[in-house]
């Protein structure tokens, strides 16, 4: 056994003194959290699996199958995978697993859970860091510049809207204090790439005009979300709203995102030259990885975000002659760690005070409603914001930006893990990003069947 | 920023209370736990890549530069990255690199010390039994039943030898106390059946007679040499050698290796069926995982090694249809994880006390000097145990069987951070694994090329 070395140096100490029954239970605690760690594993890529595969098969995100698997093992239902931020170590059932069959002593079991839950919540920090990284890779700078001002329109348009819309509506109808309205409002600006690239995909959108320019307002989402994300995350920090703040934050955002870019771009030559040189296995990833991570470090030290540095890494990246190498190896690395942080994103919401029987539940009831209204309605209205082409279509344009997925659920769990969020707001938060996203398949593909007739009686008339 | 849960809830409960100062305070600490984790990855994958690629250019197996690297920035050299066990938090390089870029407080230096250290830690144990796990996906079940007696007496042979040799030596020569005198002999029994084979595959080597005896040989000696791993590190558990005991765990490896194989493989078909009925991202690699994981936690369970459950997962694997996909998906995994191992085990070596200008350290060096004897001669005299066709190369079939690798490294490792080494013992088998698998490479070109111009001389008289 690779005992924990720390715990294993005191049983070293303490054999040339201890008898045989106080050895074994020092000793052993080492293998109890590596046994936890490894039940906990297990647990979370059950439920993903479980959550991720009744998804796909109703024609929704896996991604939130992820999430609600999440929700099945967590606080509100079996008490599988649970963190002592909410929940006393008896409670855990993976510590009465280990009870039951590894013989862990009940003195140990606090430690122990404490350990092991620990080491679960880096893991999931290190799922977003990848995630972030991958996301990066997948998107397109070169695109993103291409992109003419109607997609930058609606990106802003689809950012400022429903942030304004959300925050205001939250501290002047619902009273909520700032911070949690600003980090509510700020989880309502998010557009998934990757759910709507994908959708459109399979509606055979993709390299329509509404299509390209969901894509490029989505892209460029994508980093104002980040950008949002870091920004808001960092107020939390430092506690309380203040203009100068803003503008140091959004001034060190803006400079360590383009500077990391431009500096990158200039490094990038440098790095792909170093790595056509290696002949060991993993030159490719572990090359990549030590840049996001470098940059993910810088990030931190700077008082921004870690997976901002991630995120601008795999942009750098992305325009290197490795960026499909680095996409297929980054996979199964991010298969192992992603779902570690969307499972505990779900087993941390307790939908308990969503239970609209007990009375002091019905705000964050009342919340949600608002803020999937909001989160339609201020991505709908950013298509009407569309001008030149008159026959667009403009509906479709912003349904296309309706589902949050996968960053939705990031600023949720990063709202979660900050303590920023009232339980409430932060179930209600989660419940809007499901919402939005389990409503915008179905929605695209009947606003888009519109024009599919149009243009298939088009061509029936050029026949 | 994604910070530790734990630390978290107690900085939500404090923030009522608390001042802004120290609000602060408690809330970055999960933000220094995961910067020391980036910065502590960063180093080791680093070290890896450094060692790796100068140990393939000249000609050596890259995993022994990934120790090597390890021994660069470990306690030996650069103290980048050093264990609670062996080192103060404030001899870190990395806690004070933390203190001076992110403002890391003094007094929280040794609380992250000890944390960032724990999940180092358990990182580097997933590493180990996702290596053994990888291993066993490359080993062939089939062709360990279908090679004859002469592998197996080779593989006996090369395991009993060495192990008698060098248990009585240290116990007898040395006075070296029971425990570590049998870890250290089961330390020479293995055989690294990776750089074997890729050492005989640069030679041409892979399929003539005494290449295909040499692979069988290592195949089995892998099998043998990790329940003999297995065993001895539950002995160490136990803190004395009791026949029952010997007895007890050789039938529960056996039982469990055998059954586990057996049962494997009437639910295999399940799993693959199961996983072909899946549509998700990664169902393929977790599902595989998740079995190794499982059968990881049971080995831990009844007392066994957890490496010893996931070598027997990917020998199951491995003979399912999913081999090639299972063995495509977990290199990148391995590629993340197996490093930290490496690496780790080479930075807790302490190198100084091989230092033979200190009169105390001669000890280690002689001890390594009598292993590096009983590794090589242990090994070579398994050759001439071969019966049957007098024209085989007998000298070729024991240096083949010389390179102790990564498994030799698992012991020194597992070993290590059991506390049953001194540290002149760890050092010495670390030097021992080094020497045996430097000296192999040019040893096995040499004796293969007599058989080389043999070989040709008789082509040309048949010309």
């Amino acid at each position: 056994m690779i005992d924990n070395f720390y715990i294993l140096t005191e049983w070293r100490n303490s054999f040339l003194i201890a008898t045989a029954t106080e050895t074994a239970t020092e000793s052993e605690q080492g293998t109890f959290i590596l046994a936890g760690v490894l039940l906990s594993l297990v647990v979370i890529y059950f439920a993903s699996k479980l959550g991720g595969e009744v998804c796909s098969r109703i024609n929704l995100p896996p991604v939130l199958g992820e999430l609600v698997g999440g929700v099945l093992v967590g606080i509100s239902a079996f008490h599988l995978l649970v963190f002592p931020e909410s929940s006393a170590a008896e409670k855990s059932l993976i510590m009465s697993i280990l009870q039951s069959t590894a013989g862990l002593p009940t003195e140990a079991v606090t430690s122990v859970f404490a350990t092991q839950s620990e080491i679960i919540s880096v893991l999931s920090e290190l799922g977003v860091i990848i995630l972030l990284f991958e996301i990066g890779l997948e998107s397109d700078l070169k695109e993103l510049i291409r992109v003419g001002p109607m997609a930058a329109i609606v990106a802003t348009v689809g950012v400022v809207t429903p942030f304004v819309m959300g925050t205001l509506g939250l501290i002047y109808i619902f009273h909520t204090p700032a911070i949690p309205a600003v980090f509510a409002g700020a989880a309502l600006t998010a557009t998934s790439i990757g759910i709507t690239a994908k959708v459109l995909a399979e509606l055979g959108q993709l390299s329509s005009e509404e299509g390209q320019i969901i894509i490029g307002a989505a892209v460029l989402d994508d980093i104002l979300g980040i950008v949002i994300l870091a920004v808001v995350a960092s107020l939390v920090k430092t506690g309380e709203i203040q203009v100068n703040n803003i503008i140091y934050l959004v001034i060190s955002a803006a400079v360590f995102l383009i500077g990391s870019i431009l500096l990158g771009r200039l490094i990038s030559p440098l790095i792909v030259g170093l790595v056509n040189e290696m002949k060991t296995r993993g030159q490719v990833l572990l090359t990549g990885l030590v840049f996001a991570f470098i940059l993910s470090y810088i990030a931190t030290v700077i008082n921004l975000e870690g997976i901002l540095g991630a995120f601008a890494a795999g942009l750098i990246l992305a325009e290197t002659e490795k960026r499909k190498e680095l996409e297929q190896q980054i996979i199964p690395v991010a298969d192992f760690f992603v779902p570690i942080f969307f499972v505990c994103v779900g087993a941390k919401t307790d939908l308990s005070v969503l239970n609209p029987t007990v009375a002091s539940n019905r705000e964050g009831l009342i919340i949600a409603t608002f803020l999937i209204l909001v989160a339609i309605l201020g991505k709908v209205i950013t298509g009407f914001t569309v001008f030149g082409n008159p026959d667009l279509n403009k509906l479709a344009i912003g349904v296309g930006m309706i589902p949050r997925g996968e960053v939705g659920l990031v600023f949720a769990g990063v709202g979660s893990a900050s303590g920023a969020l009232s339980e409430a707001t932060e179930a209600a938060i989660i419940v809007m990003v499901i919402a939005t996203t389990f409503v915008a398949p179905p929605l695209l593909r009947l606003v888009f069947k519109e024009t599919d007739t149009i243009a298939e009686s088009v061509d029936k008339v050029q026949e």
